[in-house]
């Protein structure tokens, strides 16, 4: 769709001319007569839990209600009636199941791109990532995440880049954009002794200006009083699962959670009085979801959630804030699921210590099917069958270093089926979905939310509720 | 919640004594100084595709749009935001996970009782149904589905009865209540054949004065002169599935759609100045999630969609009438999974001429492996291998009459994992989920509808829109 043609089918454009922006700093940019009624937004917030089926969703909330008595932040908006509601068709160029490098790139760009992609087009074109448009405006710009910081999702917002793996590259990438806030995992791209080049990237963007964070100590220590953009990368790969960090000392004290990084960035994105745009992304719910891994799911989609609890409560106070929470796809329809002792096993996950991720890569061939089951029951508080514990320690005998989220080829997917009977969830795949999914917006802007988008138009919608050119 | 409580929370309660009723012959019923604002709507369409998981819906509109090059009925109604939308809780009084009897008993009666219960609490005090509510506040009332007419869904507007199964019994209460029009399957429960009491109830509801249809033609054939209530039965269990019926001269001529039933049950409802309630349930949208079957999921999922079509194409004439469409619960979470050739697996079933539940039932202990093969590709376009088609045939060396929608344990769920690399569709399950699902509203009343609520919130809803007393 033409620029013109998104405001003349809004709301705002049926106001006509009446209603001037109420950000001075941007209303003088428009030339553009449709443009006087853009900018009701000062501030987005873009949230991402990263392969979200529905399912995922409404386990977080059910056990947030069951532990904790209360619902989710997400969830809690709805009671309150304080958000506009969509369902988002989530296709990319060549697929009706995206990927999320191509989901991140149709808000990022506007255009659908090909699986694999970041902002590429089929011929080979490129379509100016979103926080480059951003940033040329004046505002501020960044992005955290739970898994690397050079991630499709994240990358998706930034770069142009026709494959989603060119991680290290991507890495560089973000020097030269000098974007204000950018926090998550991926040292392995940063430091020289994994990048092929030898390069240490913390030493160049500190050279080049940034605060360079590598532990949450680091990010603690900020105080907010400089302009420096800022690069945090708190681990080596993605950041550990939420449950497996609360249960681990020495990774609650080196990595933040989500929320803590979602704080410290608006803490800094707020100072710019143009305003901010900053990408939050629950990444390893996707992850979780590939490996079909429920205390990974579940826990991370409630690391997400007290990240949204961060949001609101600044948009809240701010009132110049447009939050929009959803997720760039499906990923493996979970579900709980009918039986005689579902309420109960569903109940078991409340108490869980650790996730399979977590189980599964602290076993070696050493373990023995006695051992396995104390571990799980450690970990988790069931205890599977001797056979299965047997068979589950077979795959442990040739193990090989292919495969995107299973490098080691763990029996992630036969753990999940054992699990079944004690835990009532079950999962329709191993990979991301074609669902229609969840999105909600929160604040100034939301009014214009029509029931169901395709994902491409929240880039022009972006644009619009802020007032920034295209 | 307490009924004057509902109303003082609602928006309406809010604006006081300010507005009166639309609808004088309802107004003047109104001692109750809360219910001035109450009366909105003069009709209610209750629709539900039963056991429909969010890609259920996202799998038919997509069909829908790459078979037919438009979106569903359903969706498209997003797409023009003409709806409010809700997420809806559907947990029972007993689980997290509800079937059919108690989520129909939720919206029915306003309580939450036991899974397998209509209308009956667990200390065995009743809820009055919402249709009795209705008849005796003057309008006209019914039920038309897929499955059979004393099927939960169904039942739990219209009886009370602590067991669902008590089907046979259920076709005698709903004698008793006289209600307008009731149509769909379950001539087993009517016939004095397979009655375990002898009793004709075809002749007994002719001796009450009501109009009895058996077929298709019968239907067609009513000219809407009569004010006599309707029972129509058109088949023995639940109608054919809308794939198989398609493909079947002597099924479509027997029995008519959901289409076909909705449209006659509103020419004979509207007929009343005082209005009208009716549910309309897709019910083998449900049966085919639980036999994982994709062309029974789909395209009665499309039957249900041409339902809603027939639904909105009078509602938007009448400009009386609400229309909440919605599911009762998740039911397998299937989905479009990721894979190479997603899309072209998935436009396979574009051409589907029937069923898994038409391949497997059509088989017997004749079948050679080469014949079943070949009636998979007549019936779904692709050949499964012949070690599959052996392992599904040794399932019908010994066959039972055990389970409530496998009766002959038919390997169904065998034949969806063949199936999957030639379709995409993956399965969570063979049961009902937890989900929040989908809930949407057109037509006046739907302004009150709150993002998320639960199941119950439905019954006073329905009363408080129409100004019915509860």
């Amino acid at each position: 769709m033409r620029r013109r043609d998104f405001f003349k089918k809004t709301a705002l454009g049926a106001i006509g001319a009446s209603v001037l922006s109420p950000f001075s700093s941007f209303a003088g940019r428009f030339t553009d007569e449709t443009l006087v009624n853009a900018g009701r937004a000062k501030n987005i917030i873009f949230m991402v839990s990263d392969g979200m089926s529905i399912g995922t969703l409404n386990m977080a909330d059910m056990m947030r209600q069951r532990k904790e008595g209360r619902k989710s932040n997400w969830l809690s908006l709805y009671s309150h009636n304080k958000v506009r509601r969509a369902l988002m068709d989530t296709a990319s160029a060549n697929s009706l199941i995206t990927d999320s490098a191509a989901a991140s790139s149709s808000w990022g760009g506007g255009v659908r791109v090909p699986n694999g992609s970041l902002n590429v087009n089929a011929d080979g074109s490129f379509n100016k990532p979103i926080l480059q448009k951003f940033k040329t405006a004046g505002k501020s710009v960044g992005c955290v995440t739970s898994v690397t910081i050079t991630h499709a999702t994240p990358a998706g917002f930034c770069v142009n880049s026709a494959k989603r793996s060119a991680e290290p590259a991507i890495a560089l990438q973000y020097m030269d954009l000098g974007f204000d806030v950018m926090m998550g995992g991926g040292q392995e791209f940063f430091g020289a002794n994994k990048r092929s080049d030898k390069q240490d990237l913390f030493t160049k963007y500190q050279q080049a200006g940034f605060t360079v964070l590598k532990n949450r100590d680091d990010m603690n220590k900020l105080t907010f009083q400089e302009n420096k953009p800022i690069m945090g990368v708190f681990h080596d790969g993605g950041l550990p699962y939420a449950l497996d960090r609360e249960n681990d000392a020495v990774l609650t004290a080196k990595t933040p959670s989500l929320a803590e990084m979602t704080k410290t960035a608006i803490q800094q994105l707020k100072k710019n009085k143009n305003g901010f745009v900053l990408q939050v992304e629950g990444g390893k719910v996707d992850w979780a979801a590939h490996a079909n891994d429920p205390g990974g799911l579940i826990y991370d989609q409630l690391a997400f959630d007290d990240a949204v609890g961060e949001a609101i409560a600044f948009a809240e106070a701010d009132k110049e804030t447009l939050v929009i929470i959803t997720t760039d796809h499906g990923n493996a329809n979970p579900g709980l699921f009918s039986g005689a002792d579902a309420n109960n096993n569903f109940d078991r996950i409340q108490t869980f210590k650790h996730t399979n991720d977590w189980i599964l890569n602290g076993v070696d061939q050493s373990y023995s099917a006695a051992r396995l089951i104390e571990r799980i029951e450690f970990a988790q508080g069931y205890a599977i069958a001797t056979d299965e514990a047997k068979a589950l320690l077979s795959h442990y005998e040739q193990l090989d270093g292919e495969g995107l989220y299973n490098p080691r080829r763990l029996p992630f997917q036969q753990l999940a089926q054992y699990q079944r009977k004690h835990l009532s969830i079950g999962w329709a795949s191993m990979d991301h979905s074609a669902d229609y999914v969840e999105l909600a917006m929160y604040g100034p802007g939301s009014e214009d939310l029509k029931p169901f988008i395709k994902n491409i138009e929240l880039h022009n919608f972006m644009l619009h509720t802020t007032g920034v050119q295209a």
